[in-house]
């Protein structure tokens, strides 16, 4: 069992319960025709077929609740699912803790801007040029925080002490979804088009349903 | 623990699974000021605060799946609530069972078209109506019974046999929503303004959340 | 412009009102790059991009408003679609019209029972019995209707005596969504899976979507 | 007519688009009992009656789209609402503009931080500190900026670079949502609870839903 998974710098996914299991979306799929679950050498097939017809609703009678931290600028992509229901640390009720995202050397010389004008990047940086980014990063990110200690400590208010924090900065929710949606989730953010640091929050998600639904993972793994 | 409910004549809400609890519920506020559950001597307190306040985010971190064997025209309002996921027997694919609701001769008492024009009744239809009034409902549902049975044997597929299937006719189906949502559920469907058939079903919901969910019940039937 | 198609013997869909358009659906993806609609040359192409590559949050910003006529049967499959808003004609509050859908002899002619126990038929019904069938069909839709109207009659609550009504019986509603939703309910709907009733009535819709949004159409249909 | 509203430094929201009106929501909710719209004499009542009864959802059969330029922050509390639909502006695929928002002299008097512990404030902070508080804020925010500006000239892909944006900076969206979903917006963002930034931006929604549908705007503010 992974309970929590680390990702990123500072970062993790956290089990913090699932409900329902593959078995349940076979019993449920099974409410058309009036019959309960037939035991998997015959329902193995079945929750196939459901799989690869699209007859995802059964998948809903299932479900997971995770505990993440991670950058603001990741949960600004998570929360844009809105099938997910959400509870974060809010920076106007608490001073958000001193933990900021600086990316490793190889990330950094992955992240090269495209000519091509797009997202990601095909040529790389050198370690040379890696290393000095990735020092101005971190000392920008240092002033930020001084910044908003600062701001704190001459009295202004959280929530607009709060305007200087960088997205970088990591924030913490629980996340709760039904498989259905979970694998929506992790369609989008599994895939290489997504950004690659929540890709990695989605990789966590994904071990866990692996260990949650093993049969149901098998037949999203297959299909993707 | 009451996990099957008998509702009706020949229907029931049955407990398939909760999931959550009053203390997670506490815990996911809790984010916000990045602080867990304290013990309820203090959080009994805090619960009431976001329940009176209508901070009900949290109240989405916990639900329930139930089992409901209810007619067609109870299903047909359960169903507007669309935050409930649904797995429902087809009669498409079986023939639907011999499970026709016929109303006891109280409900019927009481079922008299009001002449203001509104939907229930205050005057009553006394007793000797009332049990004529209930066997030529029996005669006429048993009738359209034959009708289906008939249709299907003269080999008309079973998705055109039910077009002669009244709105008593016993479904069965599981139901999934998260707690927030089945307040929302047990705010409408227990209201008297609700028909009183799926107020029966509303009131089994109820003692399932009675259970699962103590201290939340508290609230909402303190509140309503 | 078809503001109304009848669909089977008493049903119809009818346009209440579209909103936004194949452009502002561009506009609104343009939003990501802050850039606006460019001109069908060249965005033709970009609508292209995003419905090849599901991006499909763009196709919210656009919608539909249909009032439509259909047996309760219908109903049913329909509003499983819990993206969608509904009002619908409630026999609670009003006696539902005299309008029972009987279908055609073609349909009973195709529609007997697979001896392969599937929900449609491959064999058919000859010429002979398909009359026969629709004339016991006809004759027991219409004394469902009397039993309905002589409880009415009694004194028994519109709510009580709609117990009888059939699925057959017609109701009303408007529905209401965004175009993401109402492509994925004709996805469904339109599949050869979908029951040939709410086929026609996806089809219907379908050609309003095409007066409203023909450019999105065109991507749907063809990748249909 | 407001077609566009500015909102703070740099901030605005544009009307778009509205869809049904006051008279369609009226005719919606007749469905249910088969009749249409009867003049505002009759209906004024029953539009009230609908909305203090919380028949809520012939106020889906409406609804608005607009465009929203405000800092991140805003958007962060703003996209919590899941019933709304959502394109932004991409700091993946564009470089964020030099929009960058700093609060003025009088909310920054205002928003001292409480010592009791509270997101807002009572005491205030004087004049002279509220200067040189601004003073810092914008130096901090210019400094970012620079950072932003000089990791994208590095050679560090946008979706890097953007790391150290502070939540201050402008982005912009399409948000588009029924009316419904607007007055539960509108609830929770006008209400003295919430961040005085996000509030400005309700108020400025709030005008263009008294043009589009000033008899359900009376029935929402005379509630409030």
């Amino acid at each position: 069992m992974t309970d929590r998974i680390d990702v990123l710098d500072h970062g993790y996914v956290r089990l913090v319960e699932s409900w329902g299991s593959d078995e349940r979306i076979v019993e449920s799929a099974r409410m058309s025709t009036d019959k309960g679950f037939q035991g998997w050498e015959k329902d193995e097939k079945f929750l196939r077929f459901l799989y690869e017809n699209k007859h995802m609703s059964p998948f809903e009678q299932a479900g997971m609740t995770v505990e993440v931290q991670a950058p603001i600028f990741v949960f600004r992509e998570w929360m844009r699912h809105r099938t997910q229901s959400y509870n974060e640390m809010s920076g106007r009720y608490t001073v958000l803790p001193d933990l900021i995202y600086v990316p490793s050397l190889e990330r950094i010389m992955a992240g090269a801007q495209s000519t091509a004008n797009k997202q990601g990047s095909e040529e790389g940086i050198d370690g040379n040029k890696a290393a000095l980014i990735q020092s101005v990063l971190e000392s920008d990110l240092k002033s930020a925080r001084d910044a908003y200690t600062d701001l704190l400590q001459m009295g202004l208010s959280r929530e607009l002490a709060r305007l200087v924090v960088p997205v970088a900065q990591y924030s913490r929710m629980r996340a709760s979804a039904n498989l259905r949606n979970w694998l929506a989730f992790l369609t989008l953010r599994m895939d290489k088009a997504a950004q690659w640091e929540i890709r990695q929050y989605a990789n966590a998600v994904a071990r866990m349903i692996v260990d949650a639904f093993p049969r149901t993972w098998q037949l999203f793994s297959g299909a993707a």
